[in-house]
C-alpha cells in the first residue's frame, strides 16, 4: 500500500511539540526541543512508552495514517482534512478490493487513504497535471516501490482516463465541471462520484453542469469539526476552530438514458415558505 | 465480511421514497408506492438504471454500506452516523488486517463498518450484554454465516475481554468509565481507544477517570454535518439539520508507568484570558 | 412604538403548548387545550403566576417582543429570526433617537424591533410593494394608531426613497443589488447598510454590485443558534436545529469619491495556501 | 447614556489596521502606521470620507457602539461578544425605559449596551466586586459624568441587591448558582433572567439549582458566528472562526408557589430513541 507509515514514529511532549519521524530516513542524530538523541537510541524505545532527554519527557508512539497525513505529508497544496476524508471514504463506498480513480493527486493525502483502504486486492488510479506534485507524491507515498497499489499518471483529465468500470472517482480540482464526461465514462453504472471544492461559486457551477448527465446528486454537504478542551471540571470547546475546508458533492452514475429524460425541471423553490417554529 | 450488502439494492424515486431491499429475502411481489413488482423482474433490472411502474419512475442502484446502515439496519438502538463513523475509522487507524474490539454492539452499524474495513485478514471482536441486540446483530450482519470476520460475545465488559494486543477498542456504552481497565489491558501499547457519548456529563466523567491511567487523550470532538439544497441558482443549506449525535473522545494507550507519573496537574485554566479580536 | 405587546400575554403549559393572546382582542371565552376560560378571568390572573383549568396547569406571563414576534406575528412571509435580529440591531447601531429605513416590510418582525429600539425620539421608514403585506403590517403593528414612530410606504424602492441622512438602512428583498443607489443616497455618510438573503448566489451578486459604490463592506456572516436540552444530569444539544435562515452583509457608506478610486482590485485569493495545523 | 462613543472615530485602512480614537482624549499628534497626523486635522475630516498620509490612504468613520466594544474597551476580562449581546438584548426584552440589573460589570461591554438600549428613561444597576474593574468601568463608560443612567456598586451579590421589581437581571459570574435567591427577589414576576457561562459544568450546576425556585428556564443556547470572505467570485467562509464564547441560559421569574409545586420530575430522558433519518 502507498503512504503507509511503516517505519514512522510520532514523538510528542503532549503539549506544544508533536512531530513525525521516518526512522529509515532520519539523520544519525535527531534534534528535539531539549537536545539531540541518536536514531539508534530512538529505535530501541518501546513504541507506546516515554523517555527523558535533558530533563524533558517525550512520548514515542507508532505513527498512524492520520498522524502521517496531518503531520508529515509535506503540503505543497491544501490537504484533505480527516473530518472530510473519513466521510468521503464511506460515501464513495471505498473498501478492500475496490478500484478508485482520483484527480488531482495534490499532496497525496487522499491518495494514501484510498490506497490503504482498497488494500492489496484493490487499486487507486490518480491523475495529476503538475509534474512537481507528481514527483512529490511518488517520493512521499513510495509509489516507486514494488507492490504499490497506486498508479499515478502525469496528465490532465482532458486527455482522457485510461480506466473503465471504476467503482468510484474523486475530483479535487479547480474546475471539476470540465471533466464530468470523462469520469462518467470511467466509472461503472451505479458507481460513486465525489467532488471537493472550496467556494460556493464552484458548487453552483458544478451542479448546473451535472444536470446534463445521467448522474444523481445525492448529497451536498459541509462538515464541521469542533474540538473540546481536555479539562473535565471545566469542559468547553476550544476557543477557535477551522471554519471551512470545502464543500462536498456526492453523486452516482446512472446508465445512459435512464435519468436525464425523466429529470424534473429545476426543483421548485420552497424557501419562500416559512420555517417551523423555533421553539 | 459481516453486514456486506451483497444482494441488496436501493430503490428510489429521487424524491421522498428511498428504500433498501435484500433481494435474497424479499417476498415474491415487492410493494412500491405506485404498485407491486415481482422480485424476479427486479433482479433483471440493470443496477444503475431506472424503470417505470404504473406511471411512476424508480431508480435501482447497488446498495452500498452507507445506504445499508442508514436505511436498512433495523434500529433497536441509536446508530452511529456516517459523519462520525468515517472519522472514527481514521482516528482509530482501522485498516485491512487490523484487530478491533468494540462494545456494545448495539444495532451493529459500527460493527459492520469495522468488519468491512479490516477485511479478510483482520477481525472484529464485539461485546453486547443485551441478548436481543446480540440476536439482532447476528441476523442482520450475517454473523452466523461461514467466513465472517466478526466474533460477537454476549457479555458485559465487567466480565473481562478475551483478547489482548488489539489494535484499537471502541466503546459506545452508557458508562464507559467503568471499563477503562479492561480495554487498557486488551489493546497493545500505542493502540487506539475511542469513545462515543451523547452527554457532556459523560464526557466529564470519562475524562476524569482516564486521568488515572497511562492513557493519552489526544482529541475530544463533535462533528456537524450540514447539507445543502440541490439548486444551483439558489444555493443554500437545508432549513434544518441534525444538531447533535454525540461527543467523541480519542486516546492512545501508553506502557504502564510511562505516563501517569509525569502527567501534569489538571491543566491550568486559560479561559479567563481574552479571545483574539473578532475582526 | 409599533408592535408593542401592550395587552398581550403568553400562556404556556411549559411543554408542548405555548400561545400568545391579545386580551384586548380575544373572544369572551378563550379556548385552551383542556377547556375554555373567560377573558375576564384571564385578566385577573397575576402575570407571572399559574392557574389550573380542568386538571391542567397553565402559566401566564407578560408577552415580550421576542415572544410576540416568534409566536403571534402572522407570518405571510419568512420572519427575521431573533438570532439574526439581535445582531442586526448592534451592527446597524440602531438605538434610541435613530432614523432607520427598511425594505421590504414583510411580516413586520424587523420593523417592530426597529420601532421599539429607536424609541419615541427615533423613527422607522419602511417600504413594501405588496399591498397585502402593507395592510397586514398596519394591522399587526398598530401603525394606524396615534403616536406610532413608523412610517410605512406602499412602494417599490425603484420609485425612490423619500428620506435623506438616515442613520441606517436594512434591505430584506429578493434582488437587493437593484436598490444600492437608492439606499446609498438615503443614508448619511458613515451610515450603516444591512442586507439579509437566503442564497449564496444572491450574496455573490450583491457583493459584485457593491464594488461599484463608495461603500465599505465590513462583514459577511451567518449566525447559528444551537439549543440544549434542559437536563442537568444529561446535558446535551437538542437533536435538531434550524440550519439556515439567511446570510447577512453589513456595510458603511463613504462619501462620494472617497473610496471607489482607491479600492484595490478584487482581493487576491489566499485560499490556495495551506490552513494551519489542525492540532 | 454610559459608554456612548460621542467623540470617538474609527480609522481604518480597510485591511489590517483598524483603531478607535477618542478625539477628546487623543494626544496632539496621533500616530498611524505611515506617520503622524495632528488631532486638529483629524477633527476636520468629514466622517465617512478618506484621507492620505504619506502615501497611505485611511478611512475615518463615526465610531458606533459595536466598534467601541470590540476595538476600544480595554479588556481586563473577557467581553461579551456582539453575537451573544444582541440575542441577550432580545431575550431579556431590554428596551427604552426598562430597569436592568447586572453582575459582574467586568469590562463593561454589556453594561454599555444595556445603558444605551434602556435610554434616558431607563436605568442599569451593575454590581462588581473587583475594585479595579469598578474603576475601569467608571472611567471607560464615563459613569462619573452627570446624566449617566448607570448605577455601579462595588459589592458582591452575596451582600444583596438594593433594587426590586427590576425588569431583568443578567448574571455573568463564575458561580451564578450562588445568587439565584438574590436575583429572584430583585426582579418582578414575569421578569427575565439571563446567564452567561463558559463551561458545561457550570450550565449543569446552574440548571440543577434553578430547579429549587419558581423559575421557568425557557432556553439554553449557544450562538456561532461564521464570517465569509468578501470575494464575490470565490465566495466561501473564512478559514477560521471563534468556536466558543459561552453558553446562554434564559429564564423567567414566576410568583412564589406558582411553579415549584407543579414542576415535573427531572424530565424523562428521550435520547435513547432514534433520530429521524438523515436523508
Amino acid at each position: 500500500m502507498a503512504g503507509l507509515p511503516d517505519d514512522k514514529v510520532l514523538i510528542t511532549d503532549m503539549s506544544r511539540y508533536t512531530r513525525v519521524f521516518d526512522l529509515s530516513e532520519a539523520p544519525d542524530m535527531v534534534g528535539l526541543p531539549s537536545g539531540h538523541i541518536s536514531r539508534e537510541e530512538l529505535r530501541k524505545i518501546v513504541p507506546g512508552s516515554s523517555f527523558e532527554l535533558k530533563g524533558k519527557r517525550y512520548f514515542l508512539l507508532p505513527c498512524d495514517l492520520h498522524d502521517s497525513i496531518l503531520l508529515s505529508l509535506k503540503r505543497n497544496t491544501q490537504i484533505v482534512y480527516p473530518k472530510d476524508a473519513g466521510y468521503i471514504l464511506l460515501k464513495l463506498d471505498v473498501a478492500p478490493g475496490k478500484r478508485i480513480g482520483e484527480a488531482g493527486t495534490g499532496s497525496g493525502a487522499m491518495t494514501s487513504i484510498f490506497s490503504r483502504y482498497v488494500g492489496s486486492e484493490g487499486r487507486v488510479y490518480t491523475y495529476e497535471q503538475d509534474i512537481g506534485l507528481v514527483r512529490h507524491a511518488v517520493k512521499n507515498l513510495g509509489l516507486d516501490r514494488p507492490g504499490t497499489n497506486v498508479t499515478i499518471s502525469h496528465r490532465s483529465l482532458e486527455q482522457g482516463i485510461d480506466q473503465q468500470d471504476l467503482d468510484a472517482f474523486f475530483l479535487d480540482v479547480r474546475e471539476p465541471w470540465k471533466f464530468i464526461r470523462q469520469i462518467y465514462d470511467a466509472v461503472k453504472p451505479g458507481g460513486h462520484l465525489g467532488f471537493l471544492m472550496p467556494t460556493t461559486n464552484q458548487v453552483s457551477r458544478l451542479l448546473q453542469n451535472l444536470l446534463k448527465y445521467d448522474i444523481w446528486v445525492n448529497e451536498i454537504a459541509e462538515i464541521l469539526l469542533r474540538d473540546y478542551k481536555n479539562n473535565f471540571g471545566r469542559l468547553r470547546p476550544e476557543d477557535r476552530m477551522i471554519a471551512h475546508t470545502g464543500y462536498l458533492v456526492f453523486a452516482r452514475k446512472l446508465t445512459p438514458g435512464s435519468y436525464a429524460p425523466y429529470r424534473q425541471e429545476t426543483p421548485v423553490d420552497e424557501d419562500d415558505g416559512e420555517l417551523p417554529d423555533q421553539q
